[in-house]
């Protein structure tokens, strides 16, 4: 049987109150679904799943929910994003002409008990875990927004607002699933958005997911995958997109902001592509490949790092020095191909002092093609910490008052070989043993 | 207080009749929840604001939307384009078998009076403007139709319906704002279809914009954002996707086809990314880079430029010469890589007579990056203004009859200097001051 | 007249069954639409079309639905994928927790009478065809399934769960159309998902297409469409994505994985763009332009060929043999550029016995760019046919063991001429008369 009832809206379901428990109310849905749609196996016995609906408004979730059924939709109307930092602004007494404090949409709000259990999956919002043959399938989460609430403080001087530290995690996908969505999200003040293992064709689509610890990460091992056409940004602690032992994976059209440590890690990444994303971070170490990862094409980037413009953040960093390299690859056969590189940094701010920033840093393996990338690099003077948009935007655009900086633009250390770098900077800019590794710098004038 | 009165349907609210005036129901819905939503300032105030819904239907517009809260998504089910030069096509009399003249879907009419204002915010269909703070934030318009109607006469000979100019806008957004989302549209028949000022984190993303006089226009300045997956198209006056004052705009993966006077125009825009587009125009002037738009990444787009196949379009361009570059780049350190250009152009109307056309062109600046870059140039016979879709796409298609026509691939102005022109063009092709800038000609057979 | 009746859910229309016959109940809403909607001809004669909702379920089509009408939306909640592979590998009698054996969300299942025609569109479970003027514009498609059930015998060995053949078709839209969109569907066991003739301006986009003989089909001609952002897989006989006679064709950040016949293929298509794909195959011709198709653009993909692991499927493929080329272009003025190709095959099953695998191989045309392409090859050892998706994922992250592989990297043949190959491989790798071609060898160490 399957019918107009496999539609539910939260707000009219009789088990529960969907504002003051979420959780109840769509496990209770769950329950019902699997009541209603028990006949797997039999020749015509479809199990057509079903979509839940919640309509904007603020959902408290108290009970974590869990899915177990595949063909699942949850989904809401709106990802609810706005800024966090305006409630940590706000002056003691009165704001006149105070809009909103917090986030809105289809808002679910994550008050899971603290003491709610050990390990991530136990403190995720939604966790999708299920034994059994087939995988889970098909199950989608769209168009509604997962708030963290805040964040807690982490021993050190700088805010509890900033630590990026709360224990909770927005979507945790423990088992082994095919063809998910993720899709329209927004995700904020979570210390881990979105987290799945074992991801066969997923699709991580136009979503946005800012001011969370870190935003997406791929774990286990996975394939055929994409991430693609998002807006998201990262604490200072944690990884904008993160993948481990990933085959074919698409990373590409998606606008990755500050504060990431990382704006795209992969570990033991074979056969995939970051391609056409735009990349902006505050700190070395934006794209690292690692682990061994072989054979991926990073191209047709634009990477950006610049210095923290925001007085809270000033000294906070990913703790990696400007030798790191903004691209850093280790494994095999990768290609590094037509992207833009700016470094529009602090000379006075270089770490160790004196050095010269690197670009792009192959640290191990063979066979990399470093070809057609153009670095530019410039000293600015340190920023005055204004942290309103039209700031950020100034900082963003300036180029005055800049001066050339002197950068490495491809490194090559000594356990790296046999690797071709093509017109991607001149013969000082480059730094390789050229016994070991072909070079052909880019013609300057005169040259 | 949330629930699912937070959803609306214009077509059951009981004020106003959306289908005489949908402004005034709309402003209505708004008010209604501000009324219902009002706690701002306490702890657990949520304000999740709501989602309304237009049915597929044709709703007249005669008082313009006001938005001013934030987490407010509007949407309907079809973006419900059709070519609206259908109706200027409509013979006297009789047609048999014609199945519909206007555009559909959700269909907003616009219908403001024609003195509604001076500017050209009041003469939108829809206003989003809020003062005070925070930023107004998550604003959605999906899957939805805003139709202009009709165009206006402008003077000339050429007839009102293809004037472009009648004064409406679809969307105006006036103050400044974060984590926009503008998806499945349908903007049709309007002087300007979209125009957002002081964007942050706003995604454009999957819509169709069409036979409107201009279709995305990012004004003020603005970070952080991305135009992705549309379909675009503006008209002979007008721009297709222009952007001021930018950082971190991500443009990628849009079909942008003719007529606009330019297909991206960016003026004082850094550090954004043009990739991965497949754009189509009739006139030079394709990629305009001005204003000091500096550092930013135009790779692996398809350019076309050849010639304007329709009738009542003959003799009528954006103005431009031969000479001003299908890629036009002022400002420093650029990067122009993996492009194809191909100019398919009837050698008898090169303005002035007789002159090179030139593809890319550098008109100010130091350090850009000319690389890789595939130019393709034809002479075509004029064609004979048919306008039928078969014939459009047999214009497409057509290299028969064709010959090699004479290129200056890369022409770089006395007042640009130090740039890196690498394979984009033959000795001969390649016009630059070699003693400023460096230049790597690509091979050809025996040379 | 327009009003909140242009929304139609299909389990709540008066007229049939929608989970025994789909086709007749949406054929009688289409006519219902028309009988609403019949004044096209007057000055406001608006005729805005409808959508129709299909909630989670299993509906059963068994009379095709023949749209007409422009403007209309079906829809549904859930593109209710799952691998159907599983329901041929149930072992007999029972199988302890089994969850499901077929797709789901909102799932149409295609019940035509195998006699239902002779030709593909009468075999259609979706007939868009529409005389007359305009053009139908606007239809869309969206977030439901279209299951054909299962393949047919096909008088070889290997089992009818793997024939994909059965003559079934998911939409077949036959007329000239406009600004259609299908968007987050699902295909799954059809032997044409999505055949399109004469599209302009169509969107497909976020679908996932996967066990279906022929994912994408635009035959007849069209112009300014675009395959963006999805999952697509063909099966051994067929196409994942093909066009011909197309102008301005975006195809762009899709994941196309095994195993399609070709990945991409354009006959007689110009002035188009495969960017930005990542694309995966267990045999040769992956990228084909043939028929003329010439100025097109195919840059930052990233292809893999490698070997066949399942079982079931070993010493089945489609027919090339390693000569064919990865990228073959057949056509004038082409660019290929900034790709990533590995091939990762078995020495010991190259075909004919010995021969170089062949990476891109232009066989016509002149005036083609290859430029900054990335060639891997190695030799593995057959595989141990495990099709578990752990196993496929091992395979797809496996370099060990591996040893380098002698490649052709460019094929030039005498046919083809006045080309430009610039580093895309060494001297030897890159076999093309000199005389005829330029060629510039990728640097190498001493060399």
């Amino acid at each position: 049987m399957s019918g107009p009832s496999n539609h539910y809206d939260v707000t009219r379901w009789p088990v529960g109150d969907p504002f003051a428990d979420l959780g109840e109310v769509i496990n209770s849905i769950i329950a019902d679904i699997k009541t209603r749609q028990s006949n797997a196996n039999v020749a015509d016995g479809g199990k057509p799943g079903a979509v839940i609906y919640l309509p904007p408004g603020d959902y408290h979730l108290r009970t974590q929910v869990v899915v177990d059924v595949s063909f699942l939709t949850i989904h809401g109307s709106g990802h609810g994003f706005t800024s966090s930092s305006i409630r940590f602004n706000v002056p003691e007494g009165e704001w006149p002409e105070l809009h909103e404090l917090w986030p809105g949409g289809s808002r679910v709000l994550v008050d899971l008990e603290p003491d709610a259990g050990e390990d991530d999956s136990a403190r995720a919002a939604f966790l999708v875990e299920r034994s059994g043959s087939p995988r889970i399938s098909s199950v989608e989460f769209s168009n509604f927004c997962i708030d963290g609430l805040r964040f807690l403080p982490d021993g050190s001087e700088h805010p509890a607002a900033n630590s990026y530290l709360n224990g909770k995690t927005g979507i945790h996908v423990a088992s082994a699933n095919d063809s998910f969505r993720v899709v329209g999200m927004g995700f904020v003040y979570l210390e881990h958005a979105l987290v799945i293992h074992h991801a066969d064709a997923l699709s991580i689509h136009d979503n946005f997911i800012a001011e969370c610890g870190n935003c997406v990460e791929l774990l286990g091992w996975g394939q055929a995958s994409k991430i693609t056409d998002n807006l998201i940004g990262a604490g200072f602690r944690g990884r904008s997109i993160y993948a481990e032992n990933h085959g074919g994976l698409l990373i590409t059209a998606n606008n990755v902001f500050p504060r990431g440590a990382s704006s795209v890690h992969l570990t033991g990444v074979s056969r995939s592509s970051v391609t056409n994303n735009r990349l902006h971070s505050f700190y070395p170490g934006m794209v690292i490949l690692d682990g061994g990862s072989s054979e991926n094409l990073i191209a047709t980037n634009h990477l950006l790092r610049d210095e923290e413009p925001w007085t809270p953040f000033l000294g906070i960093d990913n703790g990696l020095d400007d030798r790191f390299g903004l691209i850093r690859v280790g494994g095999d056969h990768n290609s590094v191909i037509a992207n833009h590189l700016s470094l529009v940094i602090d000379a006075q701010r270089i770490r160790p002092p004196q050095a010269t920033p690197v670009a792009v840093r192959l640290t191990a393996g063979t066979g990399t093609l470093v070809a057609t990338n153009h670095v530019v690099a410039m000293d600015v003077h340190a920023r005055s910490g204004d942290s309103a948009f039209s700031a950020q935007v100034d900082a963003l655009l300036s180029t005055t008052a800049s001066d050339a900086l002197g950068v490495t633009t491809v490194l090559v250390d000594p356990a790296s070989a046999r690797n071709s770098v093509l017109d991607s900077g001149t013969e000082e800019q480059v730094v390789a043993d050229r016994t070991a590794n072909a070079v052909r710098a880019t013609p300057t004038v005169g040259a």
